[in-house]
């Protein structure tokens, strides 16, 4: 998912209570390696091609093995997932030194726009190569009336030293062009972009979108360049503000997923494999453009953002209906999912919420799960199949042409989020409840989200981040600040989109299958909680939870100024002004 | 919209209050002609050359002018619509004895499937060639073990002679080929169908959806047969119904648009007109497979179904909100809508309800009209867009594919509809409401239907067709009998989808954007009631309206057991089952 909210780039820096701070946990789980052991593993045996030659071997076995591809300056680690090995990258400052071998040959790097990563992606990728001595330039292009210009000023990129330019100037300067423009405006102009390019130049791309739309468009990439992919796995400021923090505490930053999807020159991996570290990324997974865009555009369909938006709504109606005053049904709807539920799952894992449900609650959760788990099943694979078909990215195009005349209205003045105000004014943290009928619906929802992507074949690490990750370390924070609303009226537009159109089927179906099912007493599938308890995710998710940074997200309330500035939110669109900010 | 619902088979015919049986209206209206005094017209100049070439040298100034086709056999009326002039085939019973000049060459029709449609069609044009005197053979391809192929037999189609037959013999022995069978079915089977057909054969079709899927996977029709459509506008049993009746009453029957989309043999037109005067429609409409299917796709997303049940449902929430009862709440929404507004629209055209609130009300009837006029369509243009691009089309057919997994559930056992069954119980028709808050929502989202529409170039047979008429005089007294629940889950899978789709979407934009700016007394764009009330739609409608058959479709009440039998509503779809009923 693509957020060009703000975090709080002021904010106090927070501890996280994750697995790979507790000992125990790190050394007892097993098939989960110490990824920090490995690091230095790695370190020790980067020049030795026999190992790298088995690694290689023992890819051809798994799943992930497609997603392999070769650096000849960075080694991966396979990491062992239930049923799979993945290919992991790891960064950290140290690795800076090999920066200027990765990217041989380039003489300028250019960002093109100025929307929630390029500022971020663009500063530490300049500070990384100075820390390595490398005089490769960084420069950012710009339309030259942008209103962004200022800003990308007083962050040291300027026009008298050419880092600071035209956008069509800098594309053509540069050996590697990195296109963070957003969705829409790379739909628009990626012809001409594409064509103003260098022969045996690198592109870069933070989300897999333009593929989706050159698929629909039946285009293909000029093969006389390279084409790669290295995609953040949070929003831009935040890779900035730990990358900064990270100058101390080694290893801070935002885990990436990479790929390379087309290599012209034989550079390609070297080149992704060294964005990814010198942007900062402590941990790089290898995936493929199509398998990033396609995750990501479902994920924030189901439960990232739709999902959970839909979820809300419907139990916030229920509960009321069923008596409740409205305060109360929003603590026990939203505010139970935002707050102690993605604290467990944060912490815990998914199966936690069950072993945290009092005895006497658990037949309610598990009947809430059991009469959820299939109608939220069935949207999410129609998401999954409107995403995989091009349909979903032909809607967002679309939906972008008529931004002039329909303007995407805010959804956060319903009645049920005035409530929701006036409950957050008064939380008293502690005293939020964990429902277990929430929590079976929620946790269905999750279980139903990551169901899908395992058919497609996604492998564990994306689908962790995507649906799991993501929601209760990104996400849920800021809906928990700021409300559900908040945060969906403050996403990318493709994520805004998408969570409009899809929210409503989950508010739907649930009330239309699930609640009806409950409420009649209908049987209930019983073997949807022991495949959940069972679920191998849970061993997938204890492995990524040793690779997260070390360092929460920090939100600020209701009332607060953030997200203003650099890569802050975007709330307002046209169609014309889609074209690069 | 293709709607495969039975309709009161053995029911009572009953008399319309439609406009053309108002003698004052009739004569008075502005530029509405008498057509059934143009019929006769009809027949005295039919021969003559010179008044057709009048006829094609005006229609080339007019928007219709691309739906014009030339017959040989039957001769159109130029009927003056606001802006443009259409088309207008007239039939009856008088027209039999044109069908052998019509259909010469054809030895053998052939109809393919035993769903809504095709018990109907294959009975009426039987009857109507057995009434001229033909001996052309109309036969039935069904599978070997269909378990329709009882039904068929009872109708008079025998294998015996020939007139009942495996589905690829009917195909390859019959010189018109009328492909019937589901919309994903059709998806699925074509190539082969089309690959069997005989040189110079012509295929009739009833929906233009097969185009759409043709479209997406980027096939065209072999160019050696002609390709026509015949859309009747309304379900087969009411086809076959009102055609019985009409053997007393002339005119009785049910409109069609048709279309000659390829004329190989310089014969299309003249059996696209054989074929819809043949299955017995007083008035046929010109247009394209393409705008026939835009519309009809769109229709039933839209006003007249996805958009009708999305309004509903957030009106009953809110009334219930607001502190009325259940009952009331239900009373004042879906009540009000299926029963005196559409009763008034149907009479009196959508004006007329306007004119018929109180003046006291005016004021809130203006303000919701004004508040959801642009949310509505805004999501009516997306629906469009999604149709258009051939996404909607493709939706369905992966839907379809989906089937085995996850079967369509019923929405109709949510307590919304389940209060809805009690108040049906109890209902005093004379004392239903009519809610001046609710005909404004309701109004807004037919005009949003039915402005998108226009912008798009349709004819306004087609625009009051697939936006007014088919919702009052179709399917909203359904909807009065049953709940529009029920007919939502009896539909047309195409329909059904659809709507479950897009209900929410009308319901949750109206939340958000129309009820938030009316709750908060922000200011509304008045100007939409202005334009609303001077729309040249309501002329046009009233054009149609001396168009509309003189018998209304009468529907049983909620333990009413029709709608089984021969064309009656399938409410369960499998994957494989997909292919021929």
């Amino acid at each position: 998912m693509q957020i060009p909210l703000s975090s709080n780039l002021a904010g106090e820096q927070t501890t996280r209570h994750c697995l790979h701070r507790s000992p125990p946990a790190q050394q007892s789980l097993p098939g989960v390696p110490d990824l920090r052991r490995l690091a230095k593993q790695q370190e020790r045996t980067a020049q030795s091609q026999s190992a790298t030659a088995h690694s290689r071997q023992q890819l051809q076995l798994c799943r992930a093995a497609t997603l392999s591809f070769d650096s000849k300056v960075f080694h991966p680690e396979l990491v062992q997932f239930p049923g799979s090995e993945e290919n992991i990258y790891v960064g950290g400052r140290d690795k800076f030194s090999h920066l200027p071998k990765a990217f041989e040959g380039i003489k300028q790097i250019g960002f093109i726009g100025w929307g929630s990563q390029a500022p971020a992606q663009a500063q530490n990728l300049r500070d990384s190569l100075q820390a390595a001595g490398s005089d490769i330039k960084v420069a950012v292009g710009l339309r030259e009336n942008s209103s962004s210009r200022e800003e990308a000023r007083q962050c040291g990129f300027k026009e008298q030293d050419g880092t600071l330019d035209e956008i069509y100037n800098v594309i053509t300067a540069s050996d590697f062009v990195i296109l963070l423009i957003s969705d829409g405006a790379q739909a628009r102009l990626y012809t001409r972009m594409l064509a103003s390019m260098k022969p045996g130049a690198t592109l870069g791309l933070s989300h897999g979108f333009l593929l989706g739309v050159m698929q629909n468009d039946g285009a293909s990439f000029r093969d006389d360049i390279n084409v790669i992919l290295m995609a953040p796995k949070g929003m831009g400021p935040s890779v900035r503000r730990l990358y900064v923090q990270g100058k101390e505490v080694n290893g801070a930053g935002i885990n990436s997923s990479i790929a390379v999807h087309q290599d012209a020159t034989g550079r390609a991996a070297d080149i992704a494999v060294g964005w990814a570290v010198g942007v900062g990324s402590p941990f790089a997974f290898a995936t493929t453009l199509e398998s990033e865009f396609k995750s990501d555009i479902y994920g924030e369909r189901c439960i990232l953002l739709g999902g959970v938006h839909g979820i809300v709504e419907g139990l916030f109606r229920r509960y009321v209906r069923q008596g409740m005053s409205e305060e109360e049904a929003f603590k026990q709807s939203v505010e139970c999912i935002t707050g102690p539920i993605s604290k467990i799952i944060s912490r815990d894992g998914i199966d936690g919420v069950y072993k945290a449900i009092p005895e006497q609650d658990k037949e309610t959760f598990t009947r809430a799960y059991c009469a959820s788990f299939q109608p939220c099943l069935d949207i999410c694979q129609e998401i999954y199949d409107d995403v995989a078909s091009g349909n979903e990215i032909k809607s967002v195009v679309q939906a972008v042409t008529r931004f002039d005349q329909f303007p995407m209205g805010k959804i956060d003045q319903t009645h049920m989020w005035q409530v929701g105000k006036r409950v957050r004014a008064e939380r008293v943290e502690k005293d939020i409840p964990l429902n277990p009928f929430t929590a079976g619906v929620y946790v269905a929802n999750m279980m139903a989200t990551i169901e899908v992507l395992r058919r497609a074949g996604h492998p564990y690490s994306e689908i962790c981040n995507e649906s799991i990750i993501e929601a209760v370390d990104s996400l849920n924070p800021y809906m928990h600040a700021r409300g559900v609303a908040f945060m969906v009226d403050n996403c990318s537009y493709t994520a805004r989109l998408g969570s409009r159109k899809w929210a409503p089927r989950f508010d739907y179906i649930l009330d239309q299958q699930a609640y009806v099912a409950l409420d009649q007493n209908l049987d209930l599938n019983q073997e949807y909680l022991q495949q959940f308890l069972s679920d191998p995710v849970h061993k997938a998710l204890a492995t990524c939870a040793q690779m997260r940074p070390p360092i929460d997200i920090s939100v600020g309330g209701d009332n607060s100024t953030e997200g203003v500035g650099a890569g802050g939110a975007r709330t307002s669109y046209s169609s014309s002004a889609a074209t690069t900010s």
